[in-house]
């Protein structure tokens, strides 16, 4: 970009004196790409609209009235009644500063499960907070053991809080939540959950399990675009948090604080993301629209579809069936086929976007989402067949056809 | 709102199944309201339609050709060639905290200069964080006083961070921010400046003061909705950043990791917002249209005229001339008027949201933004003209027509 200058021209007979170079600026017009690597996944058009709608003041009535509202909806999605259920003001990962620092004082020690990056973030942030961190780790690819955590309980017994990714987006892997959560309350610890990738796409059971802090982002199978972290928080939890000692050391995170504007009291903090929060309200509008267990049956049916195709066309699964995710799926791609360029001509050919593998699974593995909106039919046959076009011109063996037919016949099976 | 259950309905010859209730919910139609409170403000239209262009992923080219001009634009806003400059996922509050946690380390003294609540808020935020917080407080609705910066620093020498708020939104105050960086740079103190309510209404001298840290909000006087913090860091506070001893305390607002997404490495930290920074970008590009020095003096205009108007009904204004933000005026409103009762009136009959007194100016003043797109002579005269119906109606005694007479004379004299 040049240096600002000033020009005049011509513009019918109106005279315009650009002060800026804007006019030769590229025009920012964004293609439509199919999202379907791990997130963000493409928003329904009436979310898009919805953020276009005007901006009010973060205290008007008529603002305060679709508050209400998108708190009573992310209830209906979390399966809660938990009175402290809101978006937090900041992506996905915001959520998870929000869940360990409301959850944790100095001198606590935490155990942490840890199967992929999402676990390590965990652990990384709550090292910053004067906390201990006990981990209980897994392999790249495989659901934390269980066995392992009622170990690390038993040996922390002081251990105030367990914290678990439930559907890990490096690894595509399902952690076993239950079995977890169980073990987290019989020992009087509060059990932290990511439900990042699992929210909207499957079963998030936090009034049954009593889970006490669970966050989740708006990017992925909620089909809204990124920037909003929605997070519920149990009784216990709540109880921590108005008891602590210490203050919160986020002030922007800092539910104590926050609770207050999004409760009845209506307490300025900071100012809310209006248009954001008009997205996730319609977005939430359209979940309940379908109906939760509508929209859980439609991500397991594509899924099963897409890896059906992907294993006719010859490719290995990273994850064991009972912990494959309905969202995300990582499949090894065919060996001498290289990454980047793969997903490049994906993208630039088929408007497809898949994701890398991330870490351990680096040029190796891809992730293909198929998250709320984008968890469809259409969406499975049109990715095969373009995959099946862009291996078999990148000179890998694969049988023609095959993909399709596999899933078409899951389809007629459903 | 009730449970949710099934229902069919007959839509033409579509049977339509309707999981949820959301078609007995009420329409959410935000209606226009013109936004002069301390903000939000309006966002230009241009801006609203931005944010629903279709979104990309965060690691699509397309998508980092957009981040990439966003920071050249955000550069010339902030009249600074500081690498890194770029958009916090968070509201002006995230911009902050992201300030003070990258800015300092446990055990550092931070000397804060506090005349409202957004100065409040930077102690509170820092004490948070083993900080040492010097305060240096002046009444509301004054300026700090240089000498007491002068007489702090020279008591603790050791103090890192001088931490001042440019222009302070809960009294409409200009704080001397020349003065204050300098005491801070001649004794070797890195500087911290809020200019959520300035940046692009006023200068915010980044270079020419070589202010350290300087953070903002998007809607206010760059007229884009809520949800972004830009940021700008010089080149001793980078250096800082790079050496300091301890992990930065917060994870998503680490800069030490985020300048590694915006930078040409594009190493994954968190999903950006995707929406919401097309938004600041076309947000951006307005302003470099009309270009910054037009832009400054239309809000210096407009402001002298809502001034006169106001005085000339008979009120009278919080801030001695040579400290008012021309972005922000802050007026006593007169004796015998009910605070919510009028602005509601304005609010419900003409549409007009104006802003409550915070703190100290609680139930007795008002706060008026003519902020970015909003600072138009249309505006000036519109709410005055409201704001003597609302006031008459009410009860008080305003000259007839003399605060339009008195704003109309200051435009035919510009």
């Amino acid at each position: 970009m040049k240096k600002p200058f000033s020009r005049k021209y011509d513009k019918g007979n109106i005279e315009v004196v650009t002060k800026g170079d804007t006019h030769h600026m590229k025009p920012r017009n964004p293609k439509h790409k199919l999202l379907l690597g791990p997130g963000p996944s493409n928003p329904d058009p009436r979310v898009l609209r919805a953020m276009s709608e005007p901006t009010l003041g973060h205290l008007d009535p008529d603002f305060v009235a679709i508050m209400d509202e998108t708190t009573e909806l992310l209830r209906y999605v979390f399966g809660t009644e938990n009175e402290l259920t809101i978006p937090i003001s900041g992506t996905g990962s915001a959520g998870m500063e929000t869940a360990l620092v409301n959850s944790l004082e100095p001198g606590d020690k935490a155990i942490i499960c840890i199967a992929g990056v999402f676990g390590e973030r965990m652990a990384d942030l709550a090292g910053r907070m004067d906390v201990e961190v006990i981990r209980v780790d897994a392999p790249w690819g495989k659901p934390v053991d269980p066995e392992d955590v009622r170990l690390a309980v038993k040996q922390h017994p002081d251990a105030k809080i367990v914290a678990i990714v439930h559907a890990e987006t490096s690894t595509g892997v399902l952690q076993p939540l239950e079995e977890i959560a169980q073990l987290a309350h019989e020992n009087g610890m509060r059990i932290v959950v990511d439900a990042v990738t699992s929210l909207g796409g499957m079963e998030v059971p936090v009034d049954r399990l009593g889970l006490d802090f669970v966050f989740s982002g708006t990017q992925k199978c909620l089909s809204c675009p990124p920037g909003l972290a929605p997070i519920t928080v149990g009784e216990r939890a709540l109880e921590f948090i108005r008891n602590r000692k210490t203050k919160c050391p986020s002030w922007y995170l800092d539910l104590s604080m926050i609770s207050r504007y999004w409760g009845g009291e209506r307490f300025y903090h900071h100012t809310a993301p209006i248009n954001m929060i008009y997205a996730l309200n319609e977005s939430l509008r359209i979940i309940k629209e379908e109906g939760l267990e509508a929209r859980w049956a439609r991500h397991k049916l594509n899924q099963k579809a897409l890896i059906a195709g992907l294993e006719a066309m010859g490719m290995k699964l990273v994850v064991d069936p009972e912990y494959r995710l309905p969202s995300l799926t990582t499949v090894y791609f065919p060996e001498g086929i290289e990454d980047v360029p793969a997903r490049m001509k994906l993208l630039n050919e088929f408007g497809i976007e898949i994701g890398a593998g991330l870490g351990d699974f680096k040029g190796r593995v891809w992730r293909i989402g198929l998250m709320g909106t984008n968890s469809t039919k259409p969406n499975v046959l049109f990715l095969l067949a373009a995959l099946e076009d862009v291996l078999v011109s990148m000179g890998a063996r694969v049988p023609q056809g095959a993909g399709l037919q596999a899933a078409s016949e899951v389809y007629r099976g459903a």
